[in-house]
């Protein structure tokens, strides 16, 4: 047994009371010494932060800088949008930037979401193959009293595919959602559950056991099945760069944008990599954390693949399919209130607008990636790299 | 072009001073309509974000809760810490706490930091692949040479090992570094760059060219390279669960955790998965943002593998290898004044901690992992779910 | 353009001759100064070669040994089977005998086929990722026209499933079909060709192009794919070793063997192995070889996962997964002379028989699984290793 | 026990003599109904069989063509080739025929084997991380006295590396060796073994116990790690077709070429084949049959990149890197009479052959992936696909 004075004092009552919390912030400078004064600095009722953590005692206070404006020709997002941006690391703001110029300069960048499914993956286990086969036949003729099963727990969850993957004694599954305008993670962990004793119960054949998760979600991970089928929204971003533009903005052609693609793709190819782009994961989570998602998604959100040609005319085409975006407009961290500014700020607070943020999101990870693969060029002349030079200039080096 | 109007604004004599930054929030809620309360409210000086992002016009506010204690047995982390974490995921941190009590109630868990290296990763070009071989064996003589030119540009980064793979025509190649207390990206790029360009000049054979990063340095995204030879820190962390304990506190049997690792990890291999644990991401996401890393370094920091099994007298091990841990305990984000708090609450801020940090890491994922791993079973009996029914009592789905 | 003299000599009337077989033997014998005893000698009329290989001038001659018998319980195959193995790595059959020998003091091993699907995979081009989701839309309501197609260029083959992955301005496919007995690799090409033909003139939208392999049938080779959705047959063996058979036959413990295969799985993972058994393409190779199968589908067909534990008593459970067995009891190469006495000896031979066949290679594929496995372990009081010693012994080390 | 009658007839005399094979061929046809003729019909000693199988009692015939002549521009093969290919897939020879033609109009496909290293895999057991991580710098500082051991045990392997990854309580080791023209793998297990017994007694701190393979080798099956660092031969083939020549002869441009390419290997990467080519594994197997190599390598050797580009001049760069061919010229099933006629119709038999091998190996892939992309194009007039007309001409569909 811990002894008591180790203990992280909470309260039954009202755990995100000024009371409580600070008494955990004495307790933090007694038990650790350190001292407690900006992260105590929250500016509003701690009381919103319920059901967003437990253990609450201050608040990180993160720097946004905004980019833009990003010019987005979407189903969902357009025009232009000024994106806030938070993060620790000097220069990527300004990379990004950079490629948001590109993109105007180009027209806009065009986004269209094709795909949406946030899952819950039970493994449902059996004596043997033939019996698990057996199940994966009737698991597709129940489908619809099944998915009844799911959605009578939510009033958005909307059952669309139960994936079924054989192998040994096993199914494994991934029970498939479009989940609104809220992530989905939890809303489908229940609905799942709820499902799942539903086939406990009915399925005539022997179930031995189920697990509520097999591991086939592959949450907060990247993996070939959802590279393959999905993970929240598939977004994909394009446009077409004239020559001039590129030369002009990234002192680059698109011969030598084409002769770094092949190599990068191929690298990626050899050493497995979750993508083959420059760094999706920055921009991303410079949103995310923004606007109140869960930025442990990073973890597979960052998956994509690049793909870009000359064209005839001998301009630059560019493509970004990013299979794994898990962005909410409403629910989970996106009400608290600095993140709903900056949500505001694109006008993607709320019910409806999950979709137009997927969009922005993609449209600004493609800034990125314009203005890193440039940068990381060795000029001939003069010898010297944007890369490293703007870390020299704008960063923590100096 | 774009109008003048839409430009945001930017002072070049000091872009971090009040009056900057005041217009550029008026320029952002006039532009976007959005009203900017909280995010306006940092609590101190702005300048101490040059550096660390452009266009600063507010911050973010994440809430912080606190868990713990957690007990660690290291090399550097030795005793028991109280561990920040930043998220705005409901039930997250309970679940991390709750790993915490097992970990304690077994002895503590035992960390090891194995090995680091940061990389950049040149791609040299040739005209052939015989030229490419060749090259790769001039690389190894001269290593000697290479190493003191990119070392003469750090006093901190020491270049390790260069390793190449040669395909087609080009030698791919990772300068691997240690770099001190520092993540050491830009470190890396600016001694590597100043390597190259030596080399460049003085290989006697023919080199066409080469890119700075071929992409073989795989930031910010998962691969095998990276799991193979590790990117950053490789921290192991591991310890041995009484029976009772386990029984106790998580509900579950040593039998029925190896049933379900050997189905996750069997799911993990065949989805081509970048861990086969339960949500690494969760706990480094939350302590990355508390104490100013990178949180886009969560693309790589997820990969790792988990391994456990029953002991001969029924008791539990359980391990993970991260391959990829990416922490700073000076430089980047560290200094900044919520962050350096948080870094203060573990003795972790500043020179010589960086190990620290990385062990109290590896033990934070443990303590989720005990957790959730446990969580996910459906009772027998009452037939419920602890993971669905916490997320009903803390999260967000009330 | 090559001199005349060099031209490997054809005849247009009846390439498939004697005359013109003993022409482009004393053509290889006059430029490359091999003299040809023994690849002359194949004991047939040549003619039953044609459809198998173009200029045809002689055999090689693979020994074939045989094993068993191998006792499976399968759905199609039932009973005790003598597999012929043709190999000229010595010991590999010897180590196939022991495993079939622990299968029968098992009680046999148990098969399932479980699915089957041969793809081809046809990627159709737009113009924008708007274009190329729409098209998936399309596609899935007209699979019945579609289909209808596609069976009308064979008696055989049905279309089970268009797989449909979207990703910039593509979508790539995997036309599933059922191939009856044979592998079906050509008929599949011809159907889908026909079919794609069909789309390409009745899609209503903007279609630009397509390929007739986009590479998601992966073929020859493994992939992510393949392992989830499958190709060719999915087949499953498996099966309870009591305890002390393991012991008797294989000196080694279910705990012992449980050790091993815990570890060797998660070396799999990490060095992001094609499979986490022991060796299945030995066996498949031999038997592919026996049996006038393309022995190039080895590429696909090693991909498998091994599953297994101690059960409750204390016994060995242990099971094969292998999703891609592609096997042919009709057409191919099955009606060669030797290799059609071969299929004979296990009545494998002809229609209706390529389940049979698959189910036994599966139950194969663990007889050698089983005895590696086993023999890798060093013997602690001997210090001797069973896989080196009995390469010693039988192989071309002496 | 099985029952006498059952029991496959062996000799302990002398198991390759034509008494016991003719009793075993009783046996068959007794126990099986098959009737044997053709497979009886060896035209040599069966003697020489001994050593490369177990319970031998006949030979499957494969038929056996002859392509070229390839020309190659090698380190170890120059000149021009006849390739013998042993297949029963129809039309596949007279693809890589018509590969051939292109390289010879484009003056020869130039190759480089680039490194050489086959292994085996010891994994050392711990207790703990620590031990482990601290055995990994004894391994390396006491490489000179392990490689001593190793090699004491053959006058050919020479162990090269040690590589060595750490994880969990483990330390995962790849002893990679130089094996002459043998493929080696015996050589390298007896090797290995020897060196580790020599670490079991040697080593000071505390080591639990070693396997002698932990699946690092990742032998017949593909892997990261085998991409990364090689398995046999590494071998690059490259050539530079002139666009006349690729349009005369695969009725193909290279801006065609190159937009294929890029889809195929996007493709490759989305799905995570073993490679990006089209099909290397057909003409492999076709050779390592022909010459008496292992054919279940193909499992490994099937693992490759491919890459091109259109050059300046408009003319089409073609190049591949195989890091896994496994090919020996002396040893294993290269002695039997008819594998050994076709080593020598290129000259390949015996000591000093083996990189020559290797280096038409990989000419012959070249000349198979040339022909097979142009051959999937569907041609827009005449609205044919040679790829299916082939098969229908030529192959069993007739």
């Amino acid at each position: 047994m811990m002894s008591e004075d180790k203990r992280i004092p909470r309260s039954r009552e009202d755990d995100y009371s000024p009371e409580i919390i600070a008494e955990r912030q004495k307790f933090i400078e007694e038990k650790t010494g350190a001292e407690l004064n900006h992260t105590k600095q929250y500016s509003y009722d701690p009381h919103v932060m319920a059901g967003n953590i437990e253990n609450i005692w201050g608040v990180v206070q993160v720097p946004i800088g905004v980019a833009g404006p990003l010019l987005v020709n979407g189903e969902h997002a357009q025009g232009e949008f000024y994106v806030p941006m938070a993060t620790v690391e000097g220069t990527m703001l300004a990379s990004y930037n950079r490629g948001m110029k590109v993109i105007r300069e180009s027209g806009g960048v065009t986004t269209t979401v094709s795909a949406e499914s946030m899952q819950r993956a039970p493994l449902f286990i059996f004596n043997n193959a033939r019996d698990a086969r057996d199940f994966q036949i009737w698991l597709q003729e129940n489908f619809a009293a099944i998915k009844a099963q799911a959605e009578s727990t939510t009033s958005v969850g909307k059952l669309l595919e139960i994936e079924n993957y054989h192998f040994h004694n096993y199914i494994a599954t991934r029970f498939d959602y479009s989940t609104g305008d809220a992530a989905g993670q939890n809303m489908t962990s229940r609905a799942t559950f709820f499902a799942c004793e539903w086939i406990q119960k009915n399925y005539p054949g022997k179930l031995r056991n189920y697990m509520l998760s097999g591991n086939y979600d592959t949450e907060k991970r990247t993996s070939s099945v959802n590279l393959l089928k999905g993970r929240g929204r598939r977004v994909t971003a394009e446009l077409t760069i004239p020559r001039q533009v590129l030369v002009d903005h990234l002192r680059i052609t698109p011969e030598q944008m084409q002769y770094g693609y092949q190599i990068s793709t191929l690298s990626s190819f050899q050493t497995n990599s979750s993508n083959n782009a420059s760094h999706p994961a920055n921009g991303l989570a410079a949103l995310y954390l923004a606007t109140g998602q869960d930025i442990a998604n990073i973890g597979e959100s960052n998956q994509c693949t690049v793909y870009q040609r000359m064209t005839r005319s001998g301009d630059y085409y560019f493509s970004i399919t990013l299979p794994s975006i898990i962005m909410a407009s409403y629910g989970g961290g996106t009400n608290l209130p600095t993140q709903s500014e900056c949500l505001k700020m694109m006008d993607c607070l709320g019910k409806g607008k999950a979709l137009k943020l997927c969009e922005i999101a993609a449209g600004l990870v493609v800034a990125g990636e314009l203005s890193l693969a440039a940068a990381t060029r060795v000029d001939k002349e003069t010898r010297t790299n944007e890369w490293v030079d703007a870390h020299e200039r704008l960063g923590r080096n100096r």
